[in-house]
């Protein structure tokens, strides 16, 4: 087994080769990638399938669908691959440009950020995003896997250190770190000099290890607790469709509503329109039904409703869970939103351009909406292409984060001698 | 005495109102903020009296003369204030906008940080430029500077709340921290869900102690061991009078030179140059003389040289002191600068224009010049107004800081009952 430290070593002799390649070439390796998954198609699967039978007693549903490969689904990655082509290259575009009086002329140059490292658990394509993703941005990937997904990981960047092969580059371009223990997670946080940038992706244990203990720099993605605001003014057909699609069509997601305000003047209305829209009239044609977590004044307007524990407002169901509660105006909305949210994505339901300005202008949120769905908030969706994570921080880069997030920049001063 | 929680608490429930506020309220606080100053110039300099005296045992020369404040210095502050009047509003720029097929529109607004803290050391002008650059970005700033500038910043910031008052505005928007032990740095670090960004500025043990203790987001500032590289092609002449200003104009100061690498097959004829020009030239004519540290093969070439230490290649001098040695190539001087900078600035000196894209291409540093001194690295050359320091890290922002730096952006996205 190679140590996570000649892993590393290797990977930080490798980013200078790729920091120089053409558009061109790297498009072409990503192209030979994406083949070279699709003709390790059987590999994949049959090593997928050891990861899956050896998880299977120890993990949930939920986790073994999200571990399982199909041909399909290593079709899907390959095309994340493929998509990358088309987009920008955001390496050696200019920012800014200007030339001083004097003749000194100053760019601002897109530069890729060296050595990228993602902590991940068992999704199999977050391994084909991350190195394709670094690849296109002139990054070295440092991929570190769950060890319920190893095998599958190991074969899926087999696959793709065959395709760069196949197009002259080198293989150690993508690195996966072997030792899948606490150890190696470890490792990466302080591998000050190595690790140009470290993203964790996972649940909200590992993500605030990484914050605390990291000595590299770090972005911080995921978690939300996404609120949508209905205001007095909202159309209540559309708060009702919105509602329903930023809740039920796909729970489990970070960018799924958690809880939602209404103000008090439409509460009295609107709520049991809510409770059967969500809940009867979905148990009615099968599907499945939300139940409501609700505050004092929400609880008698909402039949299925029961009455809010103490962490319901702070907390990531990604569940058929909906944490109600009426507020007396867009400041208090607001208020609750600064006091309980993780700064993923927030939406007001309204038609009166007064709240709208407030709440856009006072929600600290990477994605505040109007009238539309808290769900849109993904790389894919926002035009990135496949998407790195979606980042819960303000610095260096806030919600999907594609190529250009994982850019840096540099200056660049061409004089004829000039002195200052 | 306030606590520093108690300032952090009134910091927090200052931000909302700040990044609220118009441009043009901003830009009337600013020249407020810089008449104040003036009209405070009195009780400034009394302060800054007290201070010089309490600290002219304890302190060395340099340190004294950067604390000294007189009313010329009083002046330039505010100047640096006003200058930000005339400077593009960083919040609420449209940093990126389309809109999609469907017809939902998705904007990527630049907004403030919130609370920006800042640990400085004994430079008065820290005080007012920080909180002008930070009330500029919509900011609200949390100063703490030393111990022996205490009652100058004290004084500053007080006549700095006295302009904000005059315009109707929360004197809360700038916070001093009272207690200027350890301790209260330590809380900063700390302060998560107070402090939004943290920036130390001061020697190179207070940002090595706040990139690893602190839980809040930091920027890395200053540290420059900054190189020239004079190539085979480099105009001798240019090539000496750059490396004049490069190392002596201000060698005190973080864009200095402070190293030297030079082409073998130009270094016999061009080395005698440079000891001529930076050691006997200035000797005839009364200014303070280089002294080098030259490698085995410049050793010989430098009358005045003395051979090199261990550590003089990993040194910031910040004086009259430069490190020399002879490369075979390019790219050895590519290698040497990767091992041993601190990513702040470097320059090739070239006519080639290979070496010159080989060069720029692979050095990864804040500011690459090519044929130009290092010591454009500053705000105010790059046309950004007076600075926050300048960035020695890739993540977020690199070079010099002013006011979009202390920014970061949210996604607005406009639909009309848009779901997915």
């Amino acid at each position: 087994m190679k140590s996570t430290l000649e892993i590393l070593q290797a990977a930080k002799a490798a980013k200078a080769s790729l920091s120089l390649l053409t558009t061109e070439k790297k498009n072409a390796a990503l192209a030979a990638m994406a083949s070279a998954l699709i003709e390790a198609t059987d590999d994949i699967l049959a090593a997928n399938a050891q990861d899956v039978e050896a998880s299977r007693e120890k993990l949930g549903e939920v986790m073994v669908d999200r571990l399982t490969l199909t041909p399909a689904r290593i079709e899907g990655m390959a095309q994340g691959m493929c998509a990358l082509i088309d987009l920008p290259d955001p390496v050696g575009r200019v920012i800014d440009s200007h030339v001083r009086a004097d003749g000194l002329r100053i760019e601002k140059i897109g530069v890729p950020m060296g050595v990228v490292a993602i902590i991940y658990e068992s999704r199999p394509n977050v391994t084909s995003d991350a190195a394709a993703l670094s690849l296109k941005s002139g990054n070295v990937c440092v991929l570190r896997g769950g060890k319920e997904a190893y095998r599958s990981a190991h074969a899926i960047v087999t696959a793709m250190k065959t395709g760069l092969r196949s197009v002259g580059l080198d293989e150690n371009l993508i690195q996966l770190i072997e030792d899948t223990t606490r150890e190696s997670a470890t490792a990466l946080m302080e591998a000050v000099g190595y690790v140009d940038l470290l993203i964790p992706r996972g649940g909200a244990g590992l993500i605030r290890t990484c914050v605390e203990r990291a000595k590299v720099p770090v972005i911080q993605t995921g978690t939300g607790i996404c609120h949508v605001y209905v205001d007095a003014s909202a159309d209540a057909d559309m708060a009702l469709t919105v509602l329903e699609n930023a809740k039920t069509s796909r729970p489990s997601v970070c960018n799924a509503c958690e809880v939602c305000l209404v103000h008090k003047d439409i509460a009295a209305g609107f709520l049991p329109l809510l409770d059967e829209r969500l809940a009867t009239m979905r148990a009615e044609s099968g599907k499945p039904t939300v139940t409501f977590r609700c505050d004092e004044a929400s609880l008698s307007l909402i039949p299925h409703g029961t009455a809010a524990g103490e962490d319901d407002f702070d907390t990531e169901f990604l569940d058929y869970i909906l944490a109600v509660r009426v507020v007396r105006s867009v400041d208090e909305a607001i208020a609750h939103i600064a006091a309980h949210s993780t700064g993923h994505s927030e939406a007001i339901l309204s038609r009166d351009e007064g709240a709208i300005a407030r709440f856009v202008g006072a929600v600290d949120s990477a994605a505040v909406y109007v009238n539309a769905s808290t769900r849109f908030t993904d790389g894919g969706e926002f035009g990135l292409g496949c998407e790195m994570g979606i980042s819960t921080q303000k610095l260096h880069a806030r919600g999907p984060m594609g190529l250009c997030e994982l850019t840096t920049y540099k200056y660049v001063i061409r004089g004829e001698g000039h002195v200052r």
